[in-house]
């Protein structure tokens, strides 16, 4: 058994990260902290918990983060590039499913995140998350930085055509539909239920966080600079708790592939990728409350449009569970430990 | 007051058409049909109607179609086509809701629908009911096609770009969402409240009928032959009654242009369209029980790609609404008569 | 027509009494008062009045509340009894929707409600603001205190049990369910979305505000002390937006009543209640928008349990609706003007 | 590991079933019938289960239900009847998740379920499958009726009161309400999303053919006749997928007993059921997806009303999940194998 730490529990992704442990047969989660609900029963705030677990909140300075195997830090943006150091220092290894290192380029961060990043020394060394992309190094990672949600279903979308280079990088789109819980359990009035049900609307269409994290892994992923990506990202909130829909279109460059074979190849031995049969339409609630990521590709018409639809959960495959999927990777667990969860239907 | 029939009245579209003429200070529902219920209190069906209307559901073979001014049919595809011939003969003027109208090519309509078209001569004169397009033509129509509701509202949002003549025409994108009652009162499995709550996904993306509606559109919009039209047309689901959001997408061939100052004047005369102010994301809920367009233009970054977010209630400005605005047009009442409806909300 | 104030127009009620005060024939608006939101346009706020309304917030210090004929309170309890007594002092009349004026017992409304009652002069003329028991008294009222949701669905459904001394004042149960727009548009977390959806719990069982309201009322009807009645009031929270179903049991002291025919004739001539046929369930979506009250009274296997089931909109009926129904009886309006609005369903 | 088939795959229950037992360690599903889907994968239907099974439906003639060491029934009403006889006969255990089994006298079974039972000779031996009353008859079953959902949860709810003999058996009310799921899968008009959701409202209150057998269960649990039993029972629908929140009232026939100590120790080694604090509102959705029901006990004001409120999922502890705790007991297994769920929130 390793020694688990999540710093940040009382969010909607530290909840769901303590969900996945407590079932995980190999981890187990020394503290959880909190510094609003320090000393309080963690089954007291989330009743699903309620006998399963007698865990209470530590107050984040008396925590026992350094006696870890792993923290996993589930805190608002700019929380976590302020106590990594000292616990990478310690040999403590780390997986921030927050943003502050998601971006290689500090300047960048600064700009997206409207703050100074304060640790710009281990961007270099920081993993990206993605297991699809960069398995074989969040192995070694001291410090993996979980991909946000949006760009997993978006980057797993266009991975296999930008690898290929089959599709012109100036001309992608990614319309994505989240669910509320994307938003966080923060008291905002625009998530109310009576504010978000029954509605749909776009939003943040002038400039998304993700926007610069997606652009940088297709750029990774067609090994070329970010500036030859020209991805237009429209983001939409959808009436309903999980999941993420992603509607990536792109242009063919070339013609007569087959696409269909060329994606069931490429993620042929990916343990969470499902590409459906031809044809298909994946479902948000096919993957409810579990790790996978469903595709199907499309080309309507056999015209040069490429339609890829992408589902996940946002707080498992989008968060929580894409990093114990990373834990697994860096600990030598198998990948699939504790992530073999099936959706509840309906 | 005019007399004014209803064929079909026991679906969503035929009810809401219902609730809005029996608002309407010059229309008088003279007859409401339905073959599985006639006899039946509307009312009963209705429970919203209860103490607002004493109708009883007609029998199609007996109702005092031929003493109506105008007769709306709000049938399934290829009922009017059968019923409205010899209606217009005796002079009574036809508004159908449903799809037999629409398309100007016989050969095309009997291939996206399925069945050979039986009134191919009415096409000619039929008139296509967007008014915002069509008004003068809507006024002197003795048969009007009700659009479509992804057509209304991918249409709006692409006019003024096309009229324009500033995008691309090969390379347009409409990804458009639905609530469920776009599906009818139906008995389908598919949209149970435990099969489409908590869920989203995309459908019909190897090929929707609303496709070659809104290619026809666009093409009499830019004034070029159909096939000089690419448009991929990607329609999804979404967890709520009512309400659609279309995210359009175009490559624009021009630089420089206001794209906001022209949506406002293309559409400044409109009564029934709100171009919203600059970094505008309007919300299906805000136009909801309502005629209402609401468009809001973006060009993200300055870059060449356009978009334009476009909801309607499907219901209503979508269908039943908008079905009331052409006859207002045709029987030369104010165009917004009985439509004065705000929305309610939350 | 009179000049119409409301003082707190950013929540729910506020809102939705703007959206019928609009509408209303004899009616303008003048003022709508937000200190958070002065000079801002409402319809900002409430984006259904984009293009309906050009007002905008004034501060509540400045605005002409007292060039009005009558205004309205939709401010949280506590505010207005500061405020109404300048006002009638100068002549205008006043309802208010907030809770200060609704319990006659100054004392019993400070344990209830935790701070002191500023203004106990005016509770024994303020009059309680249910026109189907105190249509007369409303008429001449300087002051009407607007019912609360629960206690307007509740008072309905055992009116005609009690006024016709049918059943056992000491064994009432109120088991309720309301919609989430009850808790008001703050931002809290037991509302949102993604925690009140796809969810259902009781609340406040140890104690809940309306309680003592709705026994004031039933006392009054009974003719009997406030003691002899003992409620058992269940308030729960339902995952949608608008709607209260009150399902009321009482035990029967008579036998051989016809209740059916009781109700039918105790609210024959209500404009606002509506009492269904034998056998019928009411559902919250007919009422959806409307100001009506729709009650079906039931006693299953003839035994000596009665089952009233009652539904109302929380925010109409329960709130803005009753508010002008009070409104148009205080000003000699006919009682349904502005208010003949047909719930929109599905 | 045990052989097991499912006959009737194709409704929620049977789904349900299916997701629990392909991750139960003990239990190997080697049938699922079909007859409208035979031969299809079972993942074609439902999409969750794409990659976790390769099961496909069986004809239900061709099955090999005798080689199983126990077989489900989650088949319509009046199926089971006609099967199970030759099943025991040939020594095959059987669990009806349908009703055929559970009332034991056939006239009154015949009566509510409209048919009569063709199977009558079975119900004396048939043992009713709530564990928390029949643990030990459960064991020695060779047939198990399992309980309906309501009746669960009215039951767990009522048990310690009247086992205590502390209320009036005359006047028990139970106020139940049930996520849509309940009506299960059928394609029906009442059902639709746009029909269910945004509605509240109760149905059968003329009677419900769950109120026979909750009667039969408090009279076993009371050791007395059915006739001493006054029960009144009212469902409603509420607007979500899954859960049934019951809250039932009964007059205190004694005082001064500590109820909440009493309902603790009634349920202490109950592994399903959890006695929440005093003052505590179970919620739904604390309870998705497990086998739990979650209880807390009210007094209010100390007067004579007891309130019981009691949550469960209505397709697990209410249906597939009580079945294979029922399961577990009669083949000798822990109780919670397979059943250790923790429910998904939000």
């Amino acid at each position: 058994m390793k020694k688990i730490g999540i710093v940040g529990g009382t969010g909607y992704t530290g909840a769901e990260l303590l969900r996945l442990l407590l079932a995980h047969p190999e981890a187990e989660v020394v503290t959880i902290t909190s510094r609003a609900e320090q000393g309080r029963e963690v089954a007291e705030r989330y009743p699903n918990l309620r006998g399963i677990t007698s865990l209470r909140f530590d107050s984040p300075d008396e925590a026992p983060l350094i006696d870890c195997d792993l923290v996993f830090f589930a805190t608002p943006n700019g929380v976590a590039m302020q106590q990594v150091p000292s616990l990478l220092a310690k040999g403590v290894r780390v997986i921030d499913l927050a943003a502050d290192f998601r971006l290689r380029d500090a300047e960048q961060w600064a700009e997206w995140y409207g703050q100074p990043h304060q640790c710009s020394e281990l961007l270099a060394s920081a993993v990206y998350g993605l297991p699809e992309i960069n398995r074989q190094s969040i192995k070694r990672a001291q410090l993996v930085a979980n991909p946000g949600c949006y760009p997993t279903a978006v980057q797993l979308a266009f991975l296999p055509l930008i690898k290929h280079k089959l599709v012109d990088l100036q001309a992608l789109i990614a319309d994505t539909k989240s669910g509320v819980s994307g938003a966080g359990r923060s008291a905002n009035v625009g998530t109310l239920l009576c504010e978000a049900s029954e509605n749909f609307k776009a939003y943040g269409v002038t400039g998304h966080r993700h926007l610069p994290e997606i652009i940088q892994g297709l750029a990774q992923a067609g090994q070329v600079d970010i500036k030859q990506i020209a991805l237009t990202f429209v983001p939409h909130l959808t009436p309903m708790i999980r999941g993420i829909h992603a509607t990536c279109y792109s242009k063919l460059t070339v013609t007569g592939a087959d696409l269909q074979e060329m994606f069931v190849q490429h993620y042929l031995n990916e343990p969470f990728v499902d590409v459906m049969p031809v044809g298909s339409h994946p479902e948000t609630r096919s993957v409810k409350g579990s790790n996978l990521c469903r595709i199907a590709v499309h080309q309507p018409f056999q015209k040069d449009t490429v339609v890829v639809l992408s589902v996940i959960d946002n707080l498992v495959k989008g968060a929580a569970g894409q990093a114990v999927q990373n834990m697994n990777i860096m600990l030598g667990f198998p990948e699939q430990l504790g992530l073999q969860v099936t959706a509840v239907l309906p």
